[in-house]
């Protein structure tokens, strides 16, 4: 083969010898005009390197570090559809339905939007503009504040820009000269970027649109003309560096799409996440609170909450119970001496509350339930055939989630885990894991959630001496995860040197009714703690052993299931979670108050949660209120009812239903119940 | 009447005169030979005194305080048989079987053994010698400790004391001169108790017996020859003023009753309790444990505990639903500025966990749930529409109980409280009342308590400004406590000037199998707390109301609670809260394991905790084996059983019963189940 030529290998596993310096838009052009108009950006990786273990995610795990810091993930990177490709490649023509696209654009919105603010306002100073999984933002410095005028503005001077489809052309320069350009005009930000992200005698590379140019190591897509859908949304103040001694910048937000139709779905889809926000609806349906006296992240579990809370405990323990595990109680404070055992003292001990100091000793509140299970396990000697010994616990942990990156129920300090662990022996790993999963399983589908993704993260086998633990325990381990995943007939992605050093684990994240993801679930080998604790237990042969170790907790917190579950039902609770279960609506409340207190008595003896509205008040606003908690019945009760022992059946999502026999709607709940079913 | 005569009357309401002068002793004789000779002491109270509130206690309520320090309780007081009446008294000769009594001549008994010591080692200074509820002790300081055999020789002369039948006399002088002897021969510790106990100027009072003198208040019995039956226990270490830089002190315990038989039946007892030990049940049937490496008085609930305090809770949050109680859930810890505004950092600092401080916040563990409950309520305007509202919660609370104090389950530092607070209109009282008090009654019924004592604590009358709240306040309070008691026709007991300084209260107090009472369940007016927090509601008038604020706690502590049901049953719990319900054994493991099997199955669908033997043991290692937990049924699975559908049973307490379908034993369970059943 000529020097002049370079391989390049298609998706479909053809390769093409073509002209070193032959770009990927050339590719598309040779492929199909309707390719070259509808390529957006490019992916490459340098053929013949090393195939990688776990492919199964193989271009699905490109990460916004490695997409702007231009760091190879698996040798593969974005290049712009312009770049000459220089040696032997595989080659990715990637369009707008190709998932990495996506950033690429709005990377190259916030760009268009960079252009449009120093058109308008030429004395702001940038400082970086990336995207996001939402849309993008550029934190920009200027004395005077970005009113809403302002960002009118700059959305109809970014169309502008759009309509002028001025290319993105990539420039490199050498770093001195970018520096001593950007100093001069007082470019601070810059600055520190280039200074950060270079080093001395490199090159910078510079993205120029139009009279635009940024230190930026791209890709974007060929011209402005292809960010065809946008909208600048809001400006927020932060502090440069953080730091609040520093200049106050502006960071302004925006989102961008490919088409008109993908932002309307977008902010439709903004409204429902706002509308089922769990700290709007947690305060509508009062079912919880956070009292700035008591603390942050501190959650208060309301009437109404403490019900749904109780459902999914009495649930949870209930189904422990029924599947081999043992409930224990351990306490939330233990000895500084003991977290030092466990390691905790180490390399967890600023996520941790500070020590109280008592009759000589400290003592720290418990940032996880490990130590305090292995303690019982430790209380007595263990044969083989006391294993597996399945412990676990609602436990409250306390962790010092930093000031300001609290969450409603979703980011606390104060959490209960459903956390349990398993000492077992090596033969019985495969059972183990199969039960946890098994289990998971069973809390997802047993609270609505139809979907979810398995994560399999695993030791990085050239870095072994960064994890703990044998060579063997880690392939058995690993071994058995893969296996029961599989054996499961479950798809998931594998993170290779993603496992905590202490062991390998899978993770289970639901997928709600907006389609957004949520870890939850885990399951964690862990070779440490054994150690360090000397567990062991004698075995067949008489010697003794070292048990193998298994956390796993599937609510994962109940407070952040709590938090999920809110949002995925919009408050609106399948009927065995439901706080309220049925509202009765006496028509009269002189006529009919003692017909609803027996429909009252005979739906509660099914363990129905039911309320009479008893007031004298207008039926209408009776039922008004018991729709505004998301009621699952409403019943109302007149002469018509009371005389032949009937209701009439408004039912939520559904409306008037009419009437039905009281024994009927008793049976109908009934079998609701049972079933746990999400639909009334 | 002459100046010479006084009047005495009986406790028959007849009332004699007598020379001034003449003594309780001269009284028994006037009245008979046989009472003369069976009267131990006597209590004067003087005639004419203002008649008590709550007068069902008089009698009934004296303290050892009292006892010793000569501190009158309502003006009565008891004297020594040779004591000259001065006065108009009520007079009451009291014979062995009186309950003050017993104290009186244990205490004796400690005047002997003090005797017994000095005779034998003189070179012994003594400390204070006082009967407790079991005996009695003497504090005694002597370089060279007391070892078995000293004690043998101490119970040996003190019989010889005894035999010489020393009568006891009350001397006085003044105090002057009994401390100038006391300091002479180098008795520091009764100096000590002189300068506390006495004021200059004072007469003070001695005991003598024989050459034996002793400062002391009395009464004591007539002479030594009425301490028959003894027993000297043990000795043990104590510092002088509990302060470790002091002289270290010998205790040395015994005991005394008025006959041989209640000694013996005392020592049965002891035994009877020490076999019933909650810590030592803890260890044996692996209930739960307390680690040191995680520091004293912090429970580890074991699987088998756990299943106990499951079944516990789950029954309290269902009832607590079913009386209409709302679940809640709150932080465990909360900042400083809350127990600020509760006042608990003021009065109850001393007795919480030391702050944590995070971002300039101090955070504290909650001895009690109050504050948060009331934080729950005040999150929203409450009209009277929404009263009484009812917040239960299992509150994680941890004191600072002081090291050394801890015992067991019984007193520790980490504690679950069956907390709940109501809040409601003076008109719901009552009936709130009633509903706690209905409650208790149910909590310990279902637990197999028969037994209850009932205490009313009210404020003393004559000291309203100690306590917070109107007048008014407290006499709805107090009338409705006492309506409720009285409607319920229960007896109690009344205690004025013993409520807090915030609101009357109910104790209950169960007795367990063995008569020992135990403080559990309270119901607790607070008038303070809805004033600190401003607490309010909307009355049908349209103005804002203070509510009415009660907490209760009916186990009292779970973990408290575990213990004593643990003692009260020694171990052998009812079925329904037995960890292992039931334990099968095959005959054969070859032969019948699959029958075991089938039967585990049949019973655990009824929600029994059902373990199979499937070791390859003798039999009766493996019946053995579930005795030692103390397991209700053992079954047992042989050839018979198998072909006919049955199973052979053994149940605790009653041994083998024989073969029965296995239809007919599954109907038992339930049935024993569903009725809670104590006895199997």
């Amino acid at each position: 083969m000529s020097e002049q030529m370079i391989r390049v290998q298609l998706p479909d596993g053809s390769v093409r010898e073509v002209a070193r310096g032959t770009t990927p838009f050339d590719m598309a052009t040779s492929i199909s005009p309707r390719l070259a108009a509808a390529v957006v950006v490019a992916r490459i990786k340098p053929l013949n390197t090393t195939p990688e273990l776990g492919g199964e995610d193989a271009g699905g795990s490109q990460t916004e570090e490695s997409m702007y810091s231009g760091a190879p993930a698996g040798g593969e990177r974005l290049v712009d559809l312009s770049t000459p490709l220089e040696e032997d490649v595989e080659l990715w023509l990637l369009k707008e339905q190709d998932e990495a696209s996506l950033k690429v654009v709005r990377h190259s919105a916030a760009h268009v939007m960079a252009t449009a603010i120093l058109e308008l306002f030429p004395e702001t100073k940038l400082g970086h503009g990336p995207a996001t999984d939402a849309g993008f933002f550029y934190d920009v410095y200027r004395e005077s504040p970005f009113t809403e005028t302002d960002l009118a503005a700059i959305e109809a001077r970014m169309a502008e820009i759009v309509s002028r489809d001025e290319k993105f052309v990539r420039e490199v320069e050498p770093r001195e000269v970018g520096l001593a350009e950007y100093e001069k005009s007082g470019e601070f930000m810059k600055v520190h970027f280039i200074e950060k992200f270079t080093k001395p005698g490199e090159e910078i590379s510079l993205y120029r649109n139009g009279k635009f140019v940024d230190f930026c190591r791209g890709p974007h897509v060929p011209s402005t003309g292809r960010v065809k859908a946008f909208k600048v949304m809001s400006v927020a103040g932060a502090y440069w560096l953080g730091d609040e001694k520093n200049q106050q910048l502006q960071r302004i937000y925006g989102t961008a799409f490919f088409n008109a139709k993908d932002l309307d779905a977008h902010f439709k889809r903004l409204e429902e996440i706002k509308a089922r926000d769990h700290r709007v609806l947690g305060k509508q349906l009062d079912l919880f609170s956070i009292q700035e006296v008591a603390g942050a992240g501190l959650i208060f579990w309301h009437p109404r909450g403490g019900l749904v809370r109780k459902a999914m405990e009495d649930w949870m323990r209930d189904e422990c119970i029924r599947r081999g595990y043992s409930m224990v109680f351990t306490p939330h404070i233990m000895k500084r001496e003991l977290w030092r055992i466990s390691g905790h003292e180490g390399v967890y001990s600023k996520d941790m509350f500070p020590p109280m100091e008592l009759d000589d000793a400290e003592y720290r509140l418990k940032p996880m339930n490990c130590p305090g299970h292995i303690l019982i396990y430790k209380n007595s000697p263990k044969s083989y055939r006391d294993l597996p010994q399945r412990y676990a616990e609602l436990g409250n942990v306390y962790r010092y989630e930093r000031s300001g990156t609290m969450h409603g129920l979703l980011r606390v300090r104060g959490f209960t885990q459903d956390d349990a662990h398993i000492f077992c022996t090596p033969d019985q790993i495969k059972g183990e894991i199969e039960g946890c999963l098994d289990f998971a399983d069973a809390v997802l589908k047993t609270f609505g959630f139809k979907e979810y993704r398995v994560e399999l993260s695993t030791r990085d086998p050239n870095k072994a001496g960064d994890f703990f633990g044998t060579t063997e325990d880690w392939a058995n381990a690993e071994g058995a995860l893969r296996d029961v995943l599989t054996g499961r007939g479950l798809t998931f992605d594998s993170f290779p040197g993603e496992a905590a050093f202490y062991g390998p684990k899978i993770d289970v994240k639901l997928v709600d009714v907006l389609g957004r993801m949520w870890q939850l679930s885990t399951v964690q080998f862990d070779f440490n703690l054994p150690k360090r604790f000397e567990l062991a237990y004698k075995g067949e042969d008489g010697e003794l052993h070292q048990p193998v170790m298994v956390h796993r907790a599937l609510f994962g917190s109940v407070e952040r299931f709590f938090g999920v579950l809110i949002e995925h039902y919009a408050g609106a609770f399948p009927l065995w979670l439901a706080p309220l279960q049925v509202g009765l609506v006496p028509i009269s409340s002189d006529k009919h108050l003692d017909y609803g207190r027996k429909v009252k008595a005979q739906l509660e003896a099914i363990g129905l949660r039911v309320e009479l509205d008893e007031r004298n008040d207008a039926m209408k606003a009776k039922i008004r209120d018991f729709a505004v908690v998301k009621t699952p019945f409403v019943l109302i009760l007149g002469d018509k009812e009371m005389a032949t022992d009937s209701v009439s059946v408004r039912t939520r999502g559904k409306g008037d239903e009419g009437g039905v026999p009281l024994e009927m709607f008793i049976a109908r709940c009934k079998a609701l119940l049972e079933s746990k079913s999400v639909e009334l």
